[in-house]
């Protein structure tokens, strides 16, 4: 398979995330793909003009389905952008269909890497993508709370005042209302950020983190009222799952993936921690978590289903 | 100095300048102005959430003029962007005005840095802000036609199959309508590519490259043509130019300079290839230039002036 | 100050952290001093020789202690290298001699930065250093146990098949035979390496963790058994603290910190996690250790102590 | 081809180069092969404690020929190193008969990459490795002058006080003593050196060019009084030409390469720009050069063969 990763949907958290992987040299080839050609042209030549500045010698251009045969990864971030008032469960119908002709285009390539997904709402997108792909489970991820997890640990860096790098900090289920914060496994550096909290001098008291949680589970409608739409932060996030698959990194990721057992669900969607290498999902973590938490996230997960149902699959 | 760098203007060329810093890891602090606080507060934050993700710790928010005080550069993005139809000089007086306020505020900050300019039509404005600033010239800077040369590079790439970075080829001039190319001093490698476009059986002929010249100037037409707008390549163009100032690394760029006295001009800016450093421009890199290139450079100068002219600095 | 490193000792482990600098571009300017002054002239020559091809513009040259004045931070690696069948200890008594020759002439400098001792046996080395120089204890700083936490997650990483960034694990105590892995601490990304243990199909037993705790202790005497000395791991980590102080990380690091309380210890340095940034340790994490891994802490104080005490500080 | 490097002979070359490779995350497999294994497997294993603190993950282990099989680039660094009062010709009988066995085990194993040879002479043994595998001379290259054209641009970087990366000058010739500088091609950044020169008032003289050449030939013999061999020059310029090779660059380089009429010449290697890439040499430049640099290459050439000659190939 070649270092090459193929965009589909050249909206912002599209070029948001090829601008990134430009930036970073993540990989050798980028196809962009549209369904407004104009616009994936403009796009590529806008990238390619960046590329002297680069870190790495890239290929860049607008192109087909066809291209996607060789590719390593097809990350589709196509579909109606979260609005104002909209919930990210709002998408759903409008979505499913865009992604029905997509994955037929993509079938029809004879790709066979990893697909990743990043259109919202995302779990559900992602299961929707699997089920009409026919493709292994392991190679259909969704970025789930990749960025969620890294929300919680830019704001607990910013209060404990450690490396965002040294924050070990985990947010599970729906990337959605139906978030949550899989506290007893949050670290700062070496600490768990419960023994921290329970210190009397402590910088961070329990009802910070409770504080806190809600703060990451919100901040894209803080975003979005501010700016109309949210997609940096997105792109790092699908920079970091393509390095991860493109280097077969093995890294630790709360990407959307397929649950068989694992947290006595299955046939569902839903982020939870997983190692993400070359073969997408090697191996989805199964936590011991605690009473409530394991609650939220059979409760995340009842949303997802409830909404799986509706759609004709 | 601190390594601290400010953004004036959060629209697409501000932040997708201050994005590639970020996926880059440029500098240390960063700080956005625009005069809408909540579309640059919302930025800040999305930017903050691809921290756990970029390559250096950086500390970014959304500031005010007063934040000016310490920074090492000042980049000013803000003014109408160009539209469809419209050239980059229609621009001039509406964003005359914008910058006499800006740089009000920005003098009353008690800055002492590099002043760089990317709002268009960036030789006027640059030195508008110049006048207005009362700065020492060398350190008021144009983007001038970094991204021209850029562009220009790698289309010649394309064509030669050469590393982009292996290509040594300046735009000069206006960035805009009379901008023109130094191919007398172009190379490929170590190779001058007039001597590569007069051997026989050349992959590029004296014809090809008046095309390429004609297309590295109307570029910017066909990519607002796909999508609006150009923001990519300048992007990373302000990154090349904001390392060369905070690394201090005398790298020849093709920034909009003070002439004074340089190609038998003075009192005006213009792109022409310049030493960069930590003091801004150190040197005015004054080149023997072919008949024709000598008069394509007056003419650009003459059409600065007269556009300067109807100013009333 | 400056983003500026001195090297003290241009062996092979000083050579090693500078080579790895250039390599990443840690520093812009950078000294090398040492007694064998040709030496360093000639280390010096040959690394400039590796800039064009470096990611960053670096200014390096060999130095005088004058040049320490305004550096952020010196790292002295001088001393006599450990040998085959030599304990760390054993070095003591020479390098203490040779640390009091080089102390006396940094302070003769006016430096005020972070001194970071890598000389072994480092614990002691560093306890020396701090007392000799009269200097802040949070600014003086040991290698401590760095390179021994990422021996340990490399030995990890490599057993699970996670990516040695995912792994959270500590080597405390000295950086020699009486060092010890704060297991109850240990992660592989969000799980615990106890509760990995413990499930029955684990790939890793408790007896394995043991196992895997001698085998970093004595890596160091096998790889001098094969090369004689060992320089490029301890290279990196070097250039990992260097990072953290010179960008303000507020990382968690293993380095050799100055106890004033914490763990019921103080007047002695040791590797414990602290939180490293510009200032150098600006705090000792004081975690609370399980019974064996306490009394594990506090015979390797003890050892540290009992050495201090046969030197006339 | 996977992104596989494999380095024959793991001395200080060898090794400096693999070091850079870690630092600077160039490949994504590394194998050390050498004739004494405890060397490699000692060096492999000081390596892979760098992994934490390395930019990328990678693979790195000491093997044997049949790792040679699916890699991309072996690097043959063994031989005799030089020493003070030896030149480099001195190394000429020693080299063959290692570069012989090496060759022998390395065919057998199927290899079918890049042959990049680093051992002195390396002109002339990158002849010998060319002729005893029988493979296509443009997959075998040699160091070249690679380093000394890093070294000239170094130097003049520092008396022009420009970025050693805008300054594009060539060493041309034998890697050793009938080496001479392209001055007619030589640019600091856009500006010809001769042009510099030719000024009144310039920094440089044509006398000071002359002593440039010069020092920059000699520099490796002031190196190794220093500190007995070069090593971490040679090392990133290796890195350089397997960045090349591995991110299919197209990168004029001057490696030696294989003449087949160009320059007039044949059925020898010299170092001469060359475009590198994924194939290896894709072209030879073949520059028109001033009469008495034509001299100087083909008196350079002349003692390649005369050398050449004396061997039993």
């Amino acid at each position: 398979m070649k270092n090459k990763v193929v965009i589909v949907g050249t909206g912002m958290v599209g070029m948001s995330y090829a601008y990134s992987m430009l930036n970073q040299g993540t990989c050798e080839e980028l196809v962009l793909i549209d369904i407004n050609k104009e616009r994936a042209l403009g796009e590529a030549i806008d990238l390619n003009h960046g590329l002297s500045f680069a870190p790495r010698k890239m290929k860049i251009y607008s192109g087909e389905y066809s291209d996607c045969k060789d590719a390593a990864i097809i990350c589709i971030t196509a579909g109606a952008i979260q609005v104002e008032g909209e919930t990210r469960l709002d998408l759903l119908q409008k979505n499913t269909k865009i992604m029905k002709s997509i994955i037929t285009e993509i079938k029809k390539s004879g790709f066979n890497g990893i697909l990743l997904i990043a259109s919202n709402p995302v779990d559900i997108m992602t299961y929707v993508a699997w089920k009409l792909s026919g493709y292994d489970k392991s190679k259909v991820i969704g970025s789930g709370t990749t960025l969620d997890s890294a929300r919680l640990r830019y704001t607990l860096s910013e209060r404990l005042d450690v490396n965002p790098k040294d924050i070990n900090a985990y947010v599970m289920g729906e990337h959605g209302d139906s978030q949550f914060v899989a506290w007893s496994y949050a670290l700062s550096g070496v600490q768990p950020i419960y023994q921290i909290a329970s210190r009397k001098d402590s910088k961070i008291s329990f009802e910070d983190l409770a504080q806190i949680e809600d703060e990451v589970k919100n901040i894209a409608y803080k975003i979005i009222e501010c700016k109309n739409s949210t997609y940096y932060g997105i792109g790092m996030a699908l920079t970091k799952i393509t390095t991860a698959i493109l280097e077969n990194e093995n890294s630790v990721l709360t990407v959307s993936s397929y649950l068989n057992g694992e947290y006595d669900n299955n046939d569902v969607y839903i982020a939870v921690p997983s190692i993400v290498n070359k073969d997408g999902v090697r191996e989805v973590i199964h936590l011991p978590l605690e009473k409530n938490e394991k609650e939220k996230l059979d409760k995340s997960i009842a949303i997802m289903k409830e909404n799986i149902n509706t759609l004709n699959l």
